[in-house]
């Protein structure tokens, strides 16, 4: 009898190209797909719960893989951990009813963009650093302005080939996390291709007073990613939960 | 007229030989002097508030250097940050009297040294990570011990050439950050080479059971440090702060 199992992981993104498989290039996917099947002896194919870009990182990632095969979860999430590489590591295994779906059930995801405005040793690899002067009161205005939208084409990668670009945003909000550091956090039901670095990047326009409010509201009906700011460097964004 | 300035600086000690100036090896002390005199076009030497070994980190280092030239603290600064490498970054400087000192007018110093006892890609280059066991209210109460003691010979390395191995420590305790993450504060008024792993590596012992707190007593009070435990991996140690 198949059963269905969660992974949950965590992974910091700096060497991978990526979650999803790529021809040329690691990703995670492959990597925990290929460290099951050894440890099972059997052909294992993992579905995550979304998939993150190049250089992007998760405090938490969500995938889920179907087996015949009996183990001891425990001791099979003790054996990823020493096989997987130092980047990558499995919090717990669990069976799941067969219903359940790592990507289709879950009802939400949060991310995480991370900025900090002084030169600092120890947020280099996982912050962005900005010069400029933010105004994050006005930035938090804007993002309240998120929630009210169903549709964020302006923040929707161009070709891509995404059939809707409807999402529902339950919460965005800048959060200081220190004199200089800041954090913006983004749960929605769905995220569109490059959606929260394109969304970083418009409120930070705001922030800097390239556009006003208004125009950033002119911009999100617009639905044209051309008229939105540039995508933020992937490195500064983790996948920071997927609820179900 | 020559005038004295501190440096608030601080850095990601991995790619680093340790604070001070080696022969064969960068170090950050050389990196700063560098880019000083680059910048003031003059020989500038700095004196730094302690020595941190080899791949060691400061969150806050402070160095002073004298000069005759005049300049604004704060372009300085800014300048000296566009030259410095990623990890190193200054956060300020100030003209001080010419009678402090860097080393000999700070009155404490305070290092933090990270562990975490389960596998997390987050951690991995900051903190050590442990597979034991450790009761943390017993390597608490080995650390109160440590506030009554004079003499700390049996954490200083063999065949060192510092003329007392006295010192004042005012605070020392295991502090949780999360589940599975904890660091150790320890601040006193000087610290001999390598003693802060050196203590934690004994106080590990204490956690883990392999020895008890009457025997943690009697090797401290034996100043013999091939009787204490081991030395820790310097890349989860922080210079924390600098007391003046």
């Amino acid at each position: 009898m198949t059963n269905r199992y969660f992974v949950y992981l965590s992974y910091d993104g700096t060497s991978y190209h990526g979650w999803q498989i790529q021809p040329n290039g690691k990703s995670v996917q492959e990597t925990l797909q290929n460290a099951l099947s050894l440890i099972l002896r059997s052909d294992i194919s993992v579905v995550g719960a979304g998939r993150t870009d190049t250089g992007v990182h998760a405090r938490l990632m969500v995938a889920h893989f179907d087996t015949d095969i009996t183990f001891d979860e425990e001791n099979l999430a003790y054996k990823l951990n020493r096989i997987l590489p130092a980047d990558i590591s499995v919090s717990r295994i669990e069976q799941v009813h067969g219903d359940m779906h790592a990507r289709f059930s879950a009802k939400s995801r949060t991310y995480h963009y991370y900025v900090h405005t002084q030169k600092d040793p120890f947020c280099r690899n996982y912050s962005c650093e900005l010069h400029y002067n933010l105004d994050f009161k006005k930035m938090n205005e804007a993002a309240r302005h998120l929630l009210d939208i169903d549709d964020f084409g302006a923040f929707c990668k161009s070709h891509s080939d995404v059939k809707t670009t409807l999402c529902k945003v339950y919460e965005a909000e800048w959060i200081c996390d220190g004199s200089y550091r800041w954090h913006f956090r983004i749960t929605a039901n769905r995220f569109l291709r490059n959606m929260v670095r394109a969304v970083v990047g418009t409120l930070i326009d705001v922030g800097r007073n390239r556009i006003t409010l208004s125009e950033f509201d002119d911009i999100v009906a617009g639905r044209n990613r051309s008229a939105a700011g540039e995508s933020m460097p992937g490195n500064a964004l983790f996948l920071e939960n997927v609820e179900y």
